[in-house]
């Protein structure tokens, strides 16, 4: 019983990683879709939602079965309690890069306001933050989990230079208003991915150390203020 | 000792309401503020998230409690599960109405941009649909469950009326951009309760079904597409 317990826990494990595998996936063809103007790859992204969905609702049954079945007590249950909220958030990374696909289309369809540069930027801090908050709960590293939870403030502060600027572009030339709204949401999507990469960290502390950290940096203040 | 589980279940709902009720009363006072441009109200709902936060983690902890010691299965494990969620969706419209909050407070910084009455009905009608969410909790009402969930789709077309609205303004009169961001992203905040609602719907429904119909909705357009 113990013995295939443990295995099912390394089911449970090597699932999560694939939905992150998937998540990660998402984010990065989205970003590339909207880099590269890429209306087939959008496509591609909104077509690809359903496998992780479909995975999501596959890796929460598995975790109330587990926990009906087995009974698990301490670390392994905090281990469970982690894993439903992980997969939560992983599926929320993947709307996130649904979003960005479909802001990305629309933006195909108007002129170029300008070389994304700040977009970019923060998007490959925000997929380093996503590897790290996963690596860290591979490897069970605390260590790492806290700084990721540190990366959020830099990515905030950069979607409020991208908010600041594209507003002075709207009031500027009125009719780069629809292109300048579209990039502020994606900034702002890509924001809350990086949200999602903080809430991961966290339940990875929980489930090492017991102990809640969040709710810490709710006191942030929203850009645009 | 089935007793005892019987009692803790019941404790464990009356926190969830506890917890609703708070969720709504920030949700009231956020638009409340904002309608009124009332500085200090907005303040009091910002001051009040900390103990939304509060009962949430201890929402949270006293279901994994539940989970390590009573080893429920079939309907009061659903019951656990879904008060998880639903506990998580109440501190995020907590959440939410603290950034209606901050966006009000702005708000009252700058000059009237119109009279408020699109985004006042769409919270009025998502107001609804989070007490019925709840009520088909406390009533295991599948029906109303499943009603909440149909009327997503009203609240998306208004938010796409006022988007479209609020883009003629920014355009035709660029000064009014700043303003008009903010009650942009203002029934964004509230399109996002009423899918929290329906989140809390769904769960209902697995709870007291133990299927799951989430995801069906995924395909739907984001507004300012």
């Amino acid at each position: 019983m113990e013995r295939h317990f443990h295995h099912q826990l390394e089911d449970l494990k090597k699932a999560l990683l694939q939905m992150a595998a998937l998540a990660e996936a998402q984010i990065a063809q989205s970003v590339k879709a909207l880099e590269e103007r890429n209306t087939a790859l959008c496509d591609e992204v909104i077509q690809n939602d359903k496998p992780v969905n479909d995975l999501e609702m596959e890796i929460d049954q598995l975790c109330i079965q587990l926990l009906a079945t087995q009974q698990p007590i301490a670390r392994d249950l905090r281990f469970i309690a982690a894993a439903m909220k992980i997969n939560a958030d992983l599926e929320r990374m993947g709307d996130i890069a649904v979003n960005i696909a479909r802001r990305a289309k629309r933006l195909v369809t108007l002129p170029v306001l300008k070389p994304l540069i700040d977009i970019p930027r923060m998007a490959t801090l925000t997929q380093a933050m996503v590897k790290q908050s996963l690596d860290a709960f591979v490897r069970a590293d605390e260590h790492l989990a806290r700084e990721v939870c540190i990366q959020d403030d830099q990515i905030d502060n950069l979607q409020d230079q991208i908010f600041r600027e594209l507003l002075t572009y709207m009031m500027e030339q009125p009719r780069s208003v629809p292109q300048a709204l579209q990039l502020i949401f994606i900034s702002r999507h890509i924001e809350r991915i990086a949200d999602h990469a903080t809430n991961i960290a966290e339940s990875v502390v929980y489930f090492l150390e017991g102990k809640i950290i969040k709710h810490r940096a709710d006191d942030a203040v929203e850009v645009g203020e």
